[in-house]
């Protein structure tokens, strides 16, 4: 793996860059995007950032400061991106052409030419701040809100065992440099839609309990989302939800994707191991928030995962 | 106002020491008075904790590594108490005796012989980190937990606009003193019961709109509380919830406290006023939070409120 600096040094020279954010884009991938690119503007570089699917309204002063530019790349940067499956189909032809990946999954699959990759990192938007500092660009305070995006919603606002103090150190610096994280917090951690609480109301119906309350598990089908006209990026926060049960330490989160495809998020207290347990059905993430993606009907799924589960509690208790 | 070196060098001189936290304890009162018992103990002085209340179990862990000793005091300390009145009913004896308060409320009475009051620190923990600094005790584990655990309260867990770049450093030098943020953060913010998840369905139901949905009421019966087996401090969180909802200016939570008799906590948006609202009904509080009490048959409450909030809310718009 290279060093900041000698990533720093392979940026300079190059002029025209696109930058890939994951599929279903959070605030980490497209805050380590938007700043990255706007850093990169600022240094006389033609700068975009693409994304596969549409980017949710939340976000959108994320792109206040960026120019709009039309060019053809001849750089291509990943951002938060521990593997090309999540480029998502549109952005999937350029799973093999990526020079640079910058990510913070220990997962990471080294698909791209260069990479530098830092598992301690809470946000990959932490990296991105060192990058910005190695390029000597200016953290003014449009990069400075896109940076604390990325670690803010990739903690929990701070909340989460990956926040480190480091974490906490960049925030004070955004927050000197004028970092608008009141309002970041407001529309990231206390903003919710009518349509996601009646959502909300119809998921928790299926909260069922296993393993002497030990495992709490939610359901979100396609028909809930059809009836309160929610779309996917709105089951985001509900994957929270079940973990944040006293005494639970295995919360899941099934979400039917296509008939009998059924996406799996599982949140974990120490010592279960998310990750290891997704990686039983070819998933993955980190050791506390992790997911896979399963075929079958939604019994054969959530006993398939359940076992999985059951196994481990038996393994740690 | 004295130096906080001034404050130290009287604290140093002294050995016996009474700490009382304010009525209703939350976790800056707490977490300031066992920092800095911690502290005093540490320099072999005799240093215990008083509180009119008792404390929640959830604090437990602040007073790990206290030594529980007696004696008669010779110096008091009020921390976090803007007012002699919040001492409650035990402790109020102490009222003219106080020789020392530290406090962040701009509200701060000065009732007390000497007083430190700084209105720039977000928790009243930040002003104890400085000063346990300046006596020169080493800020070990527990007491890192004491200071966090201010912290973290009185800012939402840094989502607060009170917090600043000074909170996240001290937050952060509490992490590298091994301070067990992802427990405190669990036990505060990320812990819900079975049971109040169960009231929480519950009231989800009661949701209603009005205004143009720029108003959100919630209802909160006694029967609900008995049904899903909670009590009164179980419905502290709830209401937060409908303010929460986007486009809602004023969330409303009705909690029916004896038959006929309806408690009303008020949550607004800028610029509706919460305070003034609930003045008509000889209530108070802060611009974005206050309450009041409104007798009457459930039908009759709700009606009368949400006429004074349909006044103000076209005196705004």
């Amino acid at each position: 793996m290279k060093s900041l600096k000698d990533i720093a040094d392979i940026i300079k020279k190059e002029d025209y860059f696109y930058i890939l954010t994951h599929q279903s884009p959070d605030g980490d991938t497209l805050g380590s995007a938007a700043a990255l690119c706007k850093a990169l503007q600022k240094l006389n570089k033609h700068a975009k950032i693409l994304c596969s699917d549409s980017i949710p309204t939340k976000y959108d002063y994320l792109f206040d400061g960026l120019k709009t530019q039309n060019f053809e790349a001849k750089f291509i940067v990943a951002v938060d991106i521990a593997d090309t499956q999540l480029l998502g189909n549109p952005l999937f032809a350029y799973k093999d052409k990526i020079d640079l990946c910058i990510d913070h999954h220990p997962s990471n699959t080294h698909y791209a030419k260069n990479y530098f990759i830092d598992a301690t990192a809470a946000a990959n938007a932490e990296i991105i701040f060192d990058l910005i500092n190695e390029l000597n660009v200016f953290i003014d305070k449009d990069i400075a809100n896109s940076i604390y995006t990325g670690l803010s919603t990739d903690t929990g606002c701070f909340r989460y065992s990956n926040t480190t103090s480091k974490t906490f150190r960049i925030a004070a610096d955004l927050i000197d440099k004028d970092a608008d994280f009141s309002m970041i917090n407001k529309i990231m951690f206390d903003t919710k839609s009518k349509a996601k609480l009646e959502l909300e109301k119809l998921v928790l119906q299926t909260l069922t309990f296993y393993f002497n309350n030990r495992c709490a598990v939610i359901e979100v089908t396609k028909e809930m989302l059809k009836q309160t006209n929610c779309n996917d990026s709105d089951t985001d926060g509900l994957t929270s939800l079940p973990r944040k049960i006293e005494n639970v330490i295995a919360g899941i989160t099934i979400k039917e994707k296509e008939p009998n495809i059924y996406k799996i998020s599982l949140r974990t207290e120490s010592p279960l191991n998310a990750s290891k347990i997704c990686q039983n059905f070819n998933g993955g993430g980190h050791s506390r928030a992790a997911g896979c993606t399963i075929e079958g009907n939604i019994d054969f799924v959530k006993n398939s995962f359940l076992a999985a589960i059951e196994k481990e509690i038996e393994e740690i208790i």
